[in-house]
């Protein structure tokens, strides 16, 4: 077994913004030549977040409207209160999510499904360059 | 260390099954002959998910409760109407509680607790045959 | 690559308790040698969860309170209707966040942000003794 790792340097917008990164995740992926193992994806930062979604723009809106109703960004939080901060609502829906998700390879191919695409999720209140982590351990 | 790949076959109901899938787990870390390090288990598909839980029919029942009333089936969502669909429950259920858990192997076994199941979800609104990936790594 | 396997052993007072397990990963890490890879970090048990937050008293605050209002404590459940128990909410919970978390490791160091903590969430409704395995792979 081997490890190659890499990162994915992005700019996103914030308030947030869903980004496929499964192209980037597919290159670190197969410029490491390992054909079967798996592809640990994790986003850098305490306001993001990684899972797997259809990247089609209905379901992106679905989503975000999902995590707007269910951790409002204007409803009063602590975390806002003790740091004079805004972006309560971000940590929140960041840690539900969580940080990190494991993608198999098989054939030297990830194994998503057909309509199955790895995303960060930016809550952040505002645009921020992120970082995701790749190690490709196989 | 070694890589050991592993794929289990199940057909569900959907609309919300939620299957143990610990015993198929156990089966492929057993035939790996890997005595420690962490079993992958990954839900191929935009509408499964993976999580654990006390697979009881309480808890069961309490899980699909609760997502009903997070996510309901019913409600406009853009998804929907953007793909003459009727599944963007299920894409944000599955988008929430994540593709993949990553289970510890100790001493051969599963490092789960005691009443710990790994259990796949299968939020789609028609039955479904499902492919869960496991690679065990060690 | 090889692998490497702790245990962090901790008490915790339940009732949605947010403890930072960072320091105990981070040595587990470092006693390791293990300079690229990822640390598989799994809460052993069916009310426990790992993700990680900026661990400081307002975001930990937030967390307890949002699940909370997803997840009352106080609500029926079926589970425990059926076994007797007074924990569903926690089972619940548990499900929802998810049991494991990869952290990158980049130059033998732990690769999170600057405000991101590895924590273990207990949801459950009495103090309990509980095990984190980390199994390093690199």
């Amino acid at each position: 077994m081997s490890v190659h790792a890499g990162l994915l340097r992005l700019a996103t917008d914030g308030h947030g913004e869903v980004v496929d990164v499964t192209e980037g995740v597919r290159t670190i992926v197969e410029r490491s030549g390992i054909r079967s193992g798996v592809a640990v994806v994790f986003a850098v930062g305490a306001t993001v977040a990684i899972t797997t979604i259809e990247h089609e723009p209905g379901a992106v809106s679905d989503l975000q409207a999902l995590l707007e109703r269910l951790i409002p960004a204007g409803a009063v939080y602590r975390h806002n209160e003790l740091n004079a901060d805004t972006n309560a609502h971000a940590h929140l829906s960041a840690a539900l999510i969580g940080p990190s998700e494991s993608i198999p390879i098989v054939d030297g191919a990830l194994g998503l499904g057909t309509w199955q695409q790895v995303v960060l999720l930016d809550f952040d209140d505002r645009p921020r360059d992120r970082v995701v982590s790749v190690h490709v351990l196989g």
